[in-house]
Parts: structure tokens; C-alpha cells; sequence
């Protein structure tokens, strides 16, 4: 089967970070492309941002479909244009916001997002609450680290992040850690080593699930919210 | 005071009806300004046709504080980009979709809202019920009309209208209607003749609420999710 | 047009104060008065209070009815009594509580209140769960101090203000601070000078709502919950 | 022990009637007094008749303690008055509302409560969803007669009554129905025949969870929400 | 009547103990049998233990029935296999959890619920949630002990437990403390002394409460969550 | 890998059943074991056979375990004794209610959970609510048939079923059906084909998500609820 990974940001780092670790672990039979639009903001770090990737990322939508994909992954947490993403495609369109936090309410009485950003808390707070039920959510904190500090400063972000993961585990009741970027993806065995928690890469599951979608033939429904959008005149 | 109100979407004609209904019920010293972008989808019926209007109406947003307005109304009852509107201005932004629903809590023990599409229930209650608490809202409801059918044929949209709003009402307990849609402001009187019940025009509340923010020098919070966008290469 | 704003407590000093604030933001055409019962406690801290002053702001809402006002302003952030000034009145009648809770809800991902009587917190939760979506709600939080001290030691109200908003922001994540009291009013500037939040001084909120529902003849509906009382035997 | 029945409406048939229903289920050790203001409106059937009852109940609460008893108990549905009266008393003081909707989560996965009056609907939901979790709550279902209609014609009551609980069970899934209002006690049995479901009469609950807590010594919390009220100057 | 207490854990210690506190506390017309199984787990301290344990107490419930019991109480604190043992029987089955969690809910205006083990935290908040609305419930706080050893040295019990109450009520606002385990019974009066609180020993309240359903003639509703099983191959 | 499905209840027949369906969709890669107790309930239709089918289970997770399985899946749709075979368990142990529910919601903006048993609505809400956001849950509805009835009588169960699910998406808004039980499983693509819905066979979402956990190295955090058990007496 061909996945289709997309990073909605212009990072190209980022975007050969995320295939890396998506290598890994992919089926040997599922053939992967991860790919990062040539327009837009270079990081999304607020609804400003997810406003100026969106259309460029559906347009990358729309041709994953046409070029045969048999799914397509949307790799940024906030899962930017997720919704309109899913109405544009009839092969499987999955965030890996949605995905992971799934998962981590199948792997954990409790869960936190770490986030990047201080100011995206409400966001991820509203995000895990609009697809699990509350109690499941332990809390969201954050690095108070912007997502290009988190990528550069390698010492400061792991640092930063034990110490978070820490407050989550231990006043929170966190048993499941999301980390809730690509920049914080390197660091998963060191937190498992230090405190014993399950830590989810969204990333990876979004693809595992992708995958089993595929392998079941489930997409998303088609008959009502994510209907294909009707035809209209869009001035130009 | 300057108010400028931004209609998403590049239907003149919608944009020239919403200027009418709000020239009524300004106040005496309000300048007041309707506008659409130049670019974009002409109605906007799901989450493809909101990602591809928002880049517009931010720099409509953007243009107005810069020219010296003194609030922003985003006038598209799914408040399409009203965070990143939010964020990109100091001047207060609001959504007549978020106007209306608090408004509609003030005014009644239940409260409905009518959407033209059905696709978009999901997405009218996922609204409400981040706004509001819950058992405010009493249903949504859908006319099953396409935005294009519920402006061009009045007749089939008031009748679904009425037949709509009385279900609301007998079945749902809703004690207040919230139209969903500009093209449903005409039919107000008829829909209160008809049923007694309070109906809101969105566009009028978000003007009144406009206006009352900026004579109380009120406006969203920058300290935290609404903060400026932090400076960022955008690839071109 | 013409507003009543009744303070439900017999406290004439702080009639007074409640006039001086909104006359500095009433419209230039609202002809406003500001009144309280001649009768009754003279502050509300607890369900006791509140008992006892409704029945008698209760009259106060029914007279500025039949003296042709045109819309009435409940001024105690409580909302004692709204809902049977709002079933008595075919006029609009607003809580300063309910406006100012609704108001946090749009210039902030997550507001406090702040509330002067510790014991009082578990009321303010419950009456902001009943408006807005829960997740709004950053937190209530006390000075501890009762009515009376807050009115009278205006350094120790500032002080113990300034250190209680202080935690709101830093622990809860609030953007926008709701001052729970009148007693609380004239230190709007001073709280947003050291924090940058947003502040919101009900009694302001709530004259500039009433405004606005007055010029779009909106009021509470009268077809279910705040329906006419029925006629009925009083023994007196 | 000593048991006051306090009902806040001036009905004494009414009142007359909850005596007769409690003396059948009172322990032989409860010595029981069940009383109603001399002032005050003969039924409550919204939150202006609530707000004229309550003060007179106040009195009665005070009264009873005063007299030495071991408990009171609120004898009307909507629980009037109930977090005042749990402030002035250190006696348990129990609502018929709050002890009859514990039961009925305890007793079925669903109850529907029933409501004489149709505009009280949208009070007993909040009611509910402020005591226990809302999946509980199959429905709130009104007769849409008048409480003094459910009491004079008992033909036409129980006819609706036996209707509307029909509908309870078919199309909400209630196991048990809390019968919400004093009107309705007679039909007990017939209700349990014809459907099989259990049916709560409020009063009697609210008498035998007293007896229970004055039995072990329980009360409402005086450290909180219902201490005592501050001493304060009440102009008369 | 005849009451049946189940202690579903086979430490015949505790058996004694739950049975010496209810005797001080049952009707005189009461006649009492606390019994606990011949096989399985000592103590409940994890899913486990409850799978291993309930089989044998719904024998037990059976037998009560059979027996001529008027009622069973399930006496452990997460309420094991209660949702069979209200199928089994047709006489009221009431578990100490449901029992005390709605009484606390009756009795203050936030609860804290104290549990022995620290793993069972979000099972005791699940088990809160599923019964009483969330904003009555303060927090569920361990004594990170293990249910032998708070049963063995008391003095590490009451000095944890102490400081464990004095956060719920400093920190969460609890008014009301819910005692989850049995091994806590004793401390009541020395944790309602140091911090005026109200305190529930759950086995007490539920004994009260089947009692009341008892004398009421009320039980679990047999028309559908909790209708008698279906009878069924069972292979052996 | 290794994964071993269990199949809680004794019918060797629906064990079967389950093994050829999820044959069909297993990984190449992966070695599958469908196993079922031999002792126990033949079907599982409510609380009391649950009871008696857990512990049978928990030996055979237990096995699995020590067996050099990689992955349990328990394959009953209500999730029996889940939470303790994640105690038991080092090895990922995933629900086939768990996983299915957790897709629906990626697949949908509103799902229907179909149960065979009427009775078990109940149970079926109160898990949907204890995994996802309750504004996802469209509705849970029943064929109202014994799962023995369902397994029998194939044209029943098939006319049964669509009626079931044609009322879910026309009055609840179903995008997706999730069917709970495994007797509806061979009818999923008879349903997509007259209602255009997505159908999810649980047992086939949870042995893929199985896969995606093991090749993730993903499994329940065993630091806090569903840590091992700890050691104890048990009686035998």
C-alpha cells in the first residue's frame, strides 16, 4: 500500500525527521512518501499559521489522492485543516493529533500532552477534549519553549521536557506522555527510562493506524460531514 | 467609532444584504464598513470552502486595524479563522456565530440553531458546545437547503424555514432561534409572528456586541492564546 | 431609551458607586437610573441574603416596568433573582453576572473570577458551568475577605486582589480576570497594568448588553421558561 | 427524634396530603410535624412564586431548630430555598428534589423525573444535571397541566400521567420515575402495575434519608458553602 | 427487616470490624448478618482482585436473597460486581460506594473521596463521575498506602490520613470527606475534630439507605439494565 | 508476532467465526491464535455472566503471556474484565469495545454503537461516554434480540438490523455504525451498500490496532492503573 505523509509547515528538516523515524517503523510492504508543501509558514505555532498552511496542505491532499496513495497522514499535532482534509479524499485521511490521542486513551487511565508553545494550551486542551472523554485527560503542559527553539537547542528542550514530563507524572497522575511535536520525537527512551511512562510519537501511530485502515478497507464516511464538498464558484 | 465587518465569503450580493440589515440597527455614531474579500469560495458550506476563504479575510482583518478601525466583525455564522483573526488584531474580532450563541443563552432556557446545510450539524453543535454549557442548546437543526438554494428560492426557504422552527420548538423546548445563515435574516418578524419565540439575527448581535466592547476599551486577551503571531519565515 | 439598574442589597454607598462607573459608559441617549430596595440585607454574601433581598428587588423590577423602562440590569454578580425578574418583565432583564461570564468567554480561552467570600466559590462554579463550556472556566478564586472588608480596607483588597489575579494567571492560565464584586471595580487599570489580562467590570458589560438588546428589541422569550407567572392565591 | 416536614407553598390540603402519605412510612420512633407558611402563594409553579415562598420557609427552618429538631425537610420538588436553609440550620436539612434524585440513580441505569407544569422543564434538567451524572437522566417529561389542575381533576391527571410515563419508558429508556410533584403521590401503584418501573415518591424519600442521617449523627458541612450567614445589617 | 451485609474479600477481620460499626448504628428492628466469602482475595486493592472476588459474592447474594433477606449491601468501596448482584436480586442491593458518594453529594457542596492504594485514583474519579455531577466532586486523594498496611499500623494510617484530608480541604475545597476504604473507618471523630468537616463512613450510610429502601418497599428497577439474566448454557 | 484473540464466552461456534473473519485481515506476518474458555457462560448478555466469564479469562490472558504472545485481544464487545487483564498483562491487552469506539470517532462525526440486547444500552452509553466525547456519540440502539436469537436467526437478525441502522443515520445522524457484537459481523457490507455508511467489525479494528502497538513497542503504562497486581492471600 502508499502512504502519503504530510507535513503541513515548509520545514524540510522537519519534514526528513519525520520520514527517518516513520522508516522505522512502517510495514514492509507499505510504500511511504513524506512530503512538505513548497509554500507557507516554516513552523505552525498558532491559528494564524494553520490558516496560511491549510490550503497549501489540501492541495497536497487532493494530489495524494490523485497519484494512486491508498492514505494520507497529516503530521502536525494540531491536526490544521484535518477536516477539510477528509471531505477533499476518499482514501483515509488521518491527523496525528487525533490518532495518538486515541491511542493514549487505549494505553493509560490518564494522558498529558506536552505541547511546545505555552499559548497553544487551550488548543490542545479543547483538541483532546473535542475526541475523548475528560477524565481521561490527566493535562496539557507545555515546554514555554517556541517549536524552533525546540528543534535547535537540543540540551534545553530534553532538559526541559524531563522536568515537564515530571510535573505531568507526578501532580498530574499522567501514565501516557504524548509529546505533542516533531521536535520532541528523538527524546521518547530517555522519558520511558526515567519515569517508566508510556510515550506515544503521534507520528508513528498515525501511521500504524493509517495502515490499518487501509488493511481493512475503512476510510472516513462520506455521508455526511465529510461529504465532498459541493461544486462552487471560487472568484480567483 | 469605526466598525469594520468582514463577510468570508465573495458574494456581493450576500455582503450588500448583510450591510442593509446592520445600516438599521447601528448606532447613530458608528461608521460602519461591509466587506468581502476579492478571492475566495462564493458561500462557504464546509471546512474546504472556510480554509480557502480565511487567508483572504485575515488580510482583511489586518487591513482594517491598520486603517484605523476600531472593531472587527467576522460575519459567517461558522466563525471561520476567528482565532487567527483574533491573534492578528489588537482591535476587538468577533464571530456573529459566537455573538449570537451567548446571546441566545441570555435570552432563554434553550435555545436552537437553524443551519441551511445538514452536513453541518456536527459542526453547529461541536460550536455551541464549546461556547456554551450544554443543556442550553435545545437541538440543531438543518433546513437540507444548499446556502445557493436557501438565497435564491424564498419561498422553499421560508416554509422549510417555519416547518423547521416549529419542530424546534414543539419537539426540542427551544425558547430561542438562532439563524445560521445570513440568508435567513429576512423571515425574522415572520418566524416570531408565527411561534412567539425570540429570534436572533447574528450579524445585528455581533454589530451591538462590537460596539459595546469598544466603548468599554474591551478586546480579546493578547497575553496568551489570542497573543501576535510570532515573526516566522513564510516561504513564497 | 431608559435602563434601570437595581442593586439587590440596601447598601446606598454602593448604589452610589455603581452609578458613578456606569454613567461613564452609558450611552450618550440611554437616560439611565440606578436604584436599590429600601429594604433588606445590606450586602449579599451567602443564599441567606439572597433570600431575603430578591422579594424585594423582585418589586423594584416590576415598578421600573410599568414606569416605562426599557430594559433592567440586575447589579449583584450572583444573579439573585434573575430568573423570576426575567419571567416578571416582558422587558429585558440582565444579570451582571451571566453578561460578564459571557463576555470572558469571547476575549479569552479561559477566564477566572474572582470572587470576595471564600464560601461563595462553590456558587460561582456552578453558575459559570451553567452559562459557558466548562473549559473556559480557568478557575474561581476568593480574596477571602467579606464584602464589608473589601469595601472598607482598600489596601488590603488591592493587595490581596493584585497576589489573587497573580496566581490566576500564572497556576490556571487565565486571560481574562471577571472582578466577581462591585467592591472590586475601581481597580480595573491597576490589575491590567501589572498583568496585561484583560479585566472585566460586570456592571459595565451589562449596561452595554442591555443597550444592545434594546436597540435590537431583543428580550428574554416569553413562550417557556420565563413565561408571565400565573395568576394565583397569595396569602399575605 | 423529631422530624419538620416544612411545605413551602400555603396549601394546608396539600400539606394535609404529605402528612397523611409520611405518617404511613415514618419510623415508629420519628415524631413528625409537617407544616406550611401562613403567607405566601398557595402553589409554586415558577421562580417568582419560589422567590415569595422562600422567605416564610426560612422562618420555619430557623423555628425548627429552635424547637429542637433533629431534621428538616424541604417538601417541594425544585428544592426552594435549600442552600439558605442548609446555611441557617446546623440540623440536616434535605430537599425532596435533591434525596429523590439520588435515589433514582441508585435504583435504575435511567430515571425520567415528571413535572406537572410545562415551562419548568428546562429547572428540572438543571436540577438533575447538577446532582448526578447526566447519562443518568433519561428525561424530564411534563404533564402540561397546571399543579392546581393535577390536583383538582385526578381523572384527567392520572390519564395524562399514566401517558406520559408511557412515553418515558418507551422512547427514553427510564427503569425508574421520580414523580415531581406532590400532586402525583396518589398514582404510585397504579404507574408501577401498568409499567413495572419504580416509582419515586420525592417525600418519602427525603423523610427516610433524614431518619437515616440523623442516625448517624450526619449533617450538612458547616465548614463551606453552607456556613452559618455572616451577621449583617438587614434593613427593615 | 433482615439485612445482609457482603464483604466481598474473605479477611474475616475486617468482616468483624464492618460488622461491630454497624450494630452501633442499625434500627433496633434490624437484624443484621455481615458475612464475607470463603474463597478469594484477602483484600481489593486492583481489577484483579475484584474479577477473582465478585463470583463469589454474587453466591452470597443469591443465598441472601434465597435466605429471606429484605436487602443486600455490598460492602467494599469500589462497588464490585454490583451491576450483577442488582440483576441476581430482587430485593434492593446497594453498594457502600453509590451509597456514600450520593450522600456526600447531599451533604456539602464539593466531596473528596480518600483511598487507600494510589493506582485506584482514576478509578475512583470513573466510579464519582458515573454517579454524582463533576462539580461536586473536590478530588479523589490516595494515602499511597496499601490496603493491609493501613489496616496494620494505625499510627501511619491516621497521620497520613490527616494530612491527606487537611490538602482536600486546604487545596480542593472539600467540605465533605468520603472514607474509601474500611480500614479507615475508625478515624472519623479525630479528622472531623481537627478540621470540622463532615465525614462518611460509607458502610453506615448504606446500611441507612436499606433501610430506608426497605421500609419504602423501593428497590433497582427489574424492567431493563437490571432485569433478572437470562437463562443460559453455562459449561463447567 | 504473536497474537492471541479471547474470545470471553464458551461458544466454540462464535470463536470459529471470529477466527475466520479476522484471518482474512491479520498481518502476513502475523501468527494468530482465537481462543475461548472452557468453562463459563456460552454467551455474555449481562453483568452476572461477565462476572462469570472473567476469571476464566484472566487465566487465559495470563497464558498467553507466558505463552510468548505478543499482543490479547479480548474479543466481546462490552470489554469484560479488561482492566484487570491490563494488570495481568506486560503485553498489550486491547478491547475489541475499546478500539472500535476509539476509530469510530476518526471515521465520523457521529457513530451509533448497534447492541444486540436491550438491556444493554445502558452499559453501551456508559462505556462510549467513558472513552470519547459524548458530542460523537450519535446514538446506541438495539435489535432488541438475544445474542442467541442474532446468531440463529439470520433473516431476522439482517431485516432487524438495517431497520436498527436506517433509524440510526436518519434520526441520529450516523456516519458510522459500530456493530457490538460479533453475531452482526458477517452483515457489514450489506449495510454499507443500502445506507452509503461506514460499518466498523470490531474485532477486526482491534486485532489491527494490536499489530500497530506491537510494532510500535506500545503497550498499557504499567506505573499506575494497570500496574501488576500486588502479591496476596487468596483463599482457595
Amino acid at each position: 500500500m502508499k502512504i502519503c505523509v504530510i507535513n503541513p509547515n515548509t520545514s524540510s528538516g522537519m519534514t526528513s525527521h519525520i520520514r527517518e523515524e516513520l522508516v522505522k517503523v512502517k510495514s514492509p510492504a507499505t510504500e511511504l512518501k513524506v512530503v512538505c508543501p513548497a509554500r507557507g509558514p516554516e513552523t505552525i505555532e498558532c491559528a494564524v499559521d494553520e490558516a496560511y498552511a491549510v490550503p497549501e496542505m489540501l492541495k497536497l491532499v487532493a494530489g495524494a489522492q490523485q497519484d494512486g496513495f491508498d492514505a494520507v497522514v497529516i503530521a502536525c499535532f494540531s491536526d490544521p485543516g484535518l477536516d477539510g482534509a477528509k471531505e477533499l479524499a476518499t482514501i483515509p485521511v488521518i491527523g496525528i493529533g487525533e490518532a495518538s490521542i486515541h491511542a493514549a486513551a487505549m494505553l493509560g487511565a490518564k494522558f498529558t500532552v506536552i505541547t511546545p508553545v505555552k499559548r497553544r494550551v487551550p488548543t490542545r486542551i479543547r483538541q483532546a477534549l473535542d475526541l475523548v472523554c475528560q477524565h481521561r485527560l490527566a493535562s496539557v503542559r507545555s515546554l514555554d519553549l517556541s517549536v524552533a527553539q525546540s528543534e535547535s537547542d537540543s540540551d534545553l528542550t530534553i532538559n526541559t521536557l524531563l522536568d515537564v514530563v515530571g510535573s505531568a507524572v507526578e501532580e498530574d497522575g499522567a501514565e501516557v506522555i504524548v509529546l505533542g511535536c516533531a521536535g520532541m520525537t528523538g527524546y521518547t527512551e530517555q522519558i520511558e527510562k526515567q519515569y517508566g511512562v508510556v510515550v506515544i510519537d503521534p507520528c508513528t501511530v498515525a501511521l500504524k493506524f493509517a495502515e490499518s485502515f487501509v488493511a481493512l478497507r475503512l476510510g472516513q464516511s462520506k455521508t455526511g460531514h465529510f461529504a465532498m464538498p459541493p461544486a462552487k464558484l471560487y472568484r480567483v
